[in-house]
């Protein structure tokens, strides 16, 4: 039994949305399962001394040239959000309770919810958003509502989060493999690499 | 006449000297020359609000792992200098003033000052050291140290650095090819079929 490919992503993250569609195949490929980890970047920001890269004046330009470029390779559908950035708590608990049925209900939540924001350009900031998006997946509004509100959700968002932090996840998309990161869209040739010979 | 690839490197940055070891080969197999341009990240990080790579707590520490094995996955030596990070003024006036008679005497004079600090850990930082590397070169110890003190030579690198920030070079490595920007080790593969496709 190989370990899974836990994958670290910020929903806020346009990178990590990449990520999410381009994940799928390279895991099967290697016959992986993939362990979705939703998480939040401000308290890294918090502890790095960083902030969101689109606001790095050259850096932030140049991401934004490479994220549409990459989209366009892949043929990712992509679309700038209307709120941007913003707060993902509400779609990263969202996942979390879905995920709590089995991992491929989390995939799909938070597929959902990466295409309605960076493939739809919709807002997904509020409860009430995130609800709608899951309201296509067959989940009841009134029932993710409640769920964005409950005390356990929101603990599993916060432990998540620390554990994330403890495993030294400093951006999205990042995935570990048997503790081994890997961090970017730009890193996924190499994790293929790694997975394909076991390692250098 | 296709353009060349310019490529943009700081001295004192590790992934620009594993930069300089592969981006030869890739050239050559698109028939491209190589501008090689050195420059200081220290105004970037001002224009940035940003730091060294490595003075990150958990970006530092990925870095210095991620280095270590693309180094040993493309067979390139590595060992961290003595001095690190370090001033790389010396370094990049050197270079500038050796390129003065051609592109093929400034990649030499980089590949040595390169291979001297993160090949073999050796201290490039004072002109001395810069002088004694290139002596390796078949230059003279007298005259390089001279030079490194010229003000033509000093305004040089000043010129080009500023150059550089105008074009929006905010990192080591970079490429620009006819002002298509590629950031990192990492981005060679798409530097490449880049080139091979003439965009997309």
């Amino acid at each position: 039994m190989t370990a899974p490919i836990v994958f670290y992503y910020e929903f806020s993250s346009p990178f990590g949305y990449l990520a999410s569609e381009m994940i799928g195949d390279l895991a099967q490929r290697h016959g992986r399962a993939i362990d979705w980890k939703p998480f939040l970047l401000g308290p890294v920001f918090k502890a790095e001394g960083t902030q969101s890269l689109m606001s790095y004046p050259m850096k932030g330009a140049y991401s934004a040239r490479d994220l549409e470029r990459t989209a366009r390779l892949h043929g990712i559908p992509f679309k700038w959000p209307s709120s941007f950035p913003f707060l993902s708590v509400a779609a990263a608990r969202a996942a979390y309770w879905a995920g709590q049925r089995d991992q491929a209900a989390m995939a799909r939540v938070t597929q959902a919810l990466y295409r309605a924001c960076f493939g739809e350009g919709r807002d997904i900031s509020h409860s009430s958003q995130v609800a709608d998006v899951l309201s296509g997946e067959g989940y009841e509004v009134d029932v993710v509502e409640a769920a964005l509100k409950d005390p356990g959700v929101k603990q599993m968002l916060k432990d998540e989060n620390d554990d994330a932090l403890s495993k030294g996840v400093f951006g999205s998309p990042m995935f570990l493999v048997e503790g081994e990161p890997f961090w970017g869209v730009d890193k996924l040739p190499m994790l293929d690499r790694w997975l394909e010979t076991g390692g250098w």
